[in-house]
């Protein structure tokens, strides 16, 4: 089973590691990042590198695609990784995306009709794409599934892991990577965080630049 | 502020990038991913690398230091990383460690007479150390602070954000990661698990070889 996660400069870590944490568990997995070029991608404001061991090209039929998100995706949505999203998603077994990935997918007409959902920032821009805007951690559409921001890839990944190697390999990986999540403070969502928060985490995003995304380069 | 994360061949990736995503949003941090030698550093088994951007020796005098585990720490009790944990623990405002990275810890003495956590499965393994194992996802210690296995990294940093940052701070993370979380299945302890579950984990643990954890170094 190929599990190909594409990443990029301007990517958000996480994203991409929450997934490959689970799914590269899942025995007999042969899980590859691979990229527009291989070799490191930074994070935006470059201070974290995960290395793409293979190009785009190398990966042409992969069963699986998880799509992380990040800051960069906004500048991404005619771009040569959406290029290759859609043209490997009409024989994947299942198409995923994290976060603001799924505006990737959008951009690629995966969710056309479609439910789905996104980092809580950009939920209705799934609109411009004819996705239904869906807020909940984790949207199935057949074989689309979509998470929501960052840390919801976990979640996403282990329910995927439950359909590709059974509910027992799932939990079993939910033990290893000792998933018992405790959060100190209950602010993860929108509707739960204090209003002045929400507003200071949405100024912070109009603020993003597209040469912050490819620092360290 | 400067933050360290020392990454090495063999590391459990999620282990150094759930406390990157977090402590990296701290306004002001100065957070840097560092190794023996800079470079890539793979996982055990090597599907995934990420890059160490500075040497331990360029990272002399952290205020913070974030040590991830992963399987070869039980291989690394007696390294350059140990030494380097030893020589800048005395001037960290910080010392922390997610999963078997607390072995490390150990190693470089600083658990002496501590209570502390680690990976579920190696838990009992701080007692070479002189270390008082707890079996809590983060606990703290003086400026010590020790995370459970892997995903508790998250937890421990969002602790950790509210400490350096102030409360609010560490909300406004979460809540830009949207980390509230909702695995699908309740098995991320061992004491949740069906002990069938338990033992597997257990079995695979006991197949790791060195060796897999410089594939592709």
């Amino acid at each position: 089973m190929q599990i190909a996660i594409p990443i990029f400069p301007g990517l958000t870590p996480l994203d991409a590691v929450g997934p490959y944490e689970v799914l590269s568990r899942i025995p007999g997995a042969d899980l590859r990042l691979v990229a527009v070029e291989k070799g490191p991608q930074r994070s935006y404001q470059g201070q974290l590198a995960l290395v793409a061991d293979g190009s785009l090209a190398d990966a042409s039929a992969p069963d699986v695609i998880v799509v992380p998100g990040g800051p960069a995706t906004r500048w991404l949505l005619d771009s040569p990784l959406v290029d290759w999203i859609r043209a490997v998603h009409p024989t994947t077994v299942w198409t995923a995306s994290v976060c603001t990935g799924s505006l990737l997918l959008g951009a690629a007409g995966v969710l056309t009709g479609l439910r789905a959902t996104s980092h809580w920032l950009e939920l209705e821009r799934l609109r411009e794409f004819g996705a239904v805007p869906t807020a909940r951690r984790v949207v199935r559409e057949g074989k689309v599934i979509t998470a929501a921001g960052v840390s919801a890839g976990i979640d996403m990944s282990l329910a995927l892991a439950a359909r590709l190697a059974g509910e027992d390999a799932a939990r079993e990986i939910q033990l290893s990577i000792e998933y018992d999540p405790e959060p100190p403070f209950d602010s993860g969502a929108p509707h739960k965080a204090h209003p002045s928060l929400v507003e200071r985490v949405r100024q912070r995003a109009s603020g993003l630049r597209p040469e912050e995304a490819t620092i360290g380069g």
